[in-house]
């Protein structure tokens, strides 16, 4: 791996395994067993159609994934979804969809929802600066929602949810872009799932979809083919050209989660450790470093914090380069330090920065 | 060159130029000047912001632009253009749209409008089994239109228009997915056009878009950011994460269309002399290799053709495949032969197959 690589916290597009992009630099030239560049191979040919099938395959493996879902591969990211699930679930409907705010992203969702359907804020952290997540007993769902939409991990304030919200007899809708595939979940009480790629599963490109049958059978009629879930599903997610290599590249993702790492449990056990590694940086650094998360809805895929003014933050940064870190800075909305620990990123990666960052913090 | 990747003759994704997938291997483990892999490396980069800025410059210079177009990277392919032009350009007007319906493509785009506007099928080649495009006589265009859409070459049958359709008083819209930058044409006189990449400009996964200022002026309020033009044209195509490796290709496409090869003037002679030789290669065939467009609208992207029977045609498609040549199969819509010389397919290359189109035939 090059070193570079291997030290890229960015909070995303994010790293990738070093034996993934090995492969997807071979396939540009050719890809094993077909011969031509995987640039140059037709969406309709019988190898598109078994990466498809494998790549099904294993997100169905990994999750344990009822039966009823269909696993989809769209494009336009999560964006496209903040508006393909309203348009889908809550067009005509009487009560508002429920939506919970609880950062950058969740915002980015509720304001487009707003265009394509009722909604209502059940929560907002914005108030509190968006330092911590909801408690339960601040949550009043209305069972009669068309559903509850929330997103998992908050890229952005480094904020992750460590249980699942909602009604069992409301759908629950989820935003996993940040942390799908990072850990085992109980796949069951969710009625649709998305994830970008770019963060844990592959580049940008491709949103990964998971949508219950019952949810393509309420749909309404007279949408846009590319946003009707129903006709990617007939097509397989082959309606029209799809992202032939960003699909590919999960593929690679998703066999070396099953092959190398050995499926979510261990690939949550790294990432646990990770976390706990650069959390414990922070704690142990006599307020030098300054989490911005509440210590009980910290994410373990992005460690955002402060260092004691902005200054140090950008002499912090420009060292932390020097060093071959990248990624580091903080989202342009909030500013400070973000480190990002997404799948790719190994546990060695993680304590050279945290042996980094002691030393900058004596030094300073 | 791999031989198998400079003897692709597929309809799309199709083959990219040697230089380009060469660079595109390397930056999948080192981007020149940055030192990540591409998948990793942050949209909101200076890199990345370079890298949109160079490409929206070359596709300018290449085209000679005028200053009010926009230039636009989405996701969606052309399909989601399909849906994007008549929610923006005929949505609450009275008088319908018109759609030219000249082959496969164009018949997509029609089906896909009516979800979205009123529009009206101008011309139909369906009852000629879409073997020819239409005369201008056979044109009544409405002079109320919102806008004209047409499809400049129809990369099923193997159609191409040698002329600007529509009237200067109503805006043309163009589907140019299968020729864009394959030759010079006069942006002037349209006020959108888009194409997929996969065709002549990278790699599947992005859309260029062409767009009119005073279109965006126009443009009705409340459609979800994605949908909206003015969101991307606002963010300089970086609303939301976008298909970086797709356009980091694209860059490389036009730097080879402007250093390689010279520009589209250049581009245009090295198409019409690969066209030349493979439609010479169908009419001194004594009736063996028939083409199936008329002859004044035959493409000069896709040849299509077929043999005395479907049984010939399969093993037409054997020998070739045994020979290196790949991607031949006609659109399974219609079947046959379908050779597609788009601009990486080099004279050499078309040679090669004009070869052994004559072996075949002598050995028929």
């Amino acid at each position: 791996m090059s070193r570079q690589n291997s030290l890229n916290f960015s909070g995303g597009p994010g790293a990738l395994p070093e034996s993934v992009l090995l492969q997807a630099r071979d396939a540009m030239i050719e890809v094993p067993g077909v011969g031509l560049s995987i640039l140059g191979i037709s969406h309709r040919s019988d190898w598109f159609a078994n990466v498809v099938a494998e790549l099904e395959g294993n997100i169905r493996r990994l999750l344990s994934l009822p039966e009823d879902f269909h696993v989809l591969f769209l494009q336009g990211g999560a964006t496209q979804q903040f508006s393909m699930v309203p348009m889908t679930m809550a067009a005509g409907k009487t009560s508002p969809a429920d939506y919970v705010h609880s950062g950058y992203w969740s915002g980015k969702s509720i304001q487009e929802a707003n265009n394509s359907a009722p909604i209502r804020v059940l929560w907002s952290g914005e108030s509190c600066g968006f330092k911590r997540l909801p408690h339960e007993d601040e949550l009043i769902y209305s069972p009669d929602a068309p559903y509850l939409h929330y997103v998992s991990n908050e890229t952005v304030e480094g904020l992750q949810f460590r249980r699942v919200l909602g009604l069992d007899s409301v759908p629950r809708v989820c935003d996993m872009s940040s942390d799908f595939l990072s850990a085992p979940f109980d796949a069951e009480r969710f009625a649709l799932i998305y994830a970008h790629a770019q963060k844990n599963v592959g580049p940008a490109g491709v949103t990964v979809v998971l949508v219950r049958d019952r949810v393509l059978q309420a749909a309404p009629d007279g949408l846009p083919g590319f946003l009707d879930y129903r006709t990617h599903a007939k097509a397989h997610s082959n309606f029209n050209t799809p992202p032939v290599f960003a699909i590919y590249v999960v593929l690679l993702v998703t066999r070396w989660l099953l092959q190398d790492i050995g499926g979510l449990e261990k690939m949550a056990e790294i990432n646990q450790s990770k976390a706990a590694a650069l959390y414990s940086a922070l704690d142990d650094s006599d307020g030098f470093y300054v989490g911005k998360a509440a210590i009980d809805d910290r994410s373990l895929m992005n460690v955002s914090f402060n260092l004691p003014g902005q200054e140090i933050e950008q002499h912090f940064l420009a060292a932390a380069s020097a060093a071959g870190f990248s990624g580091l800075a903080g989202h342009r909305s909030i500013g400070g330090i973000r480190a990002s620990i997404y799948n790719a990123l190994t546990l060695e990666a993680v304590d050279a920065l945290v042996a980094f960052m002691r030393d900058f913090k004596q030094r300073a």
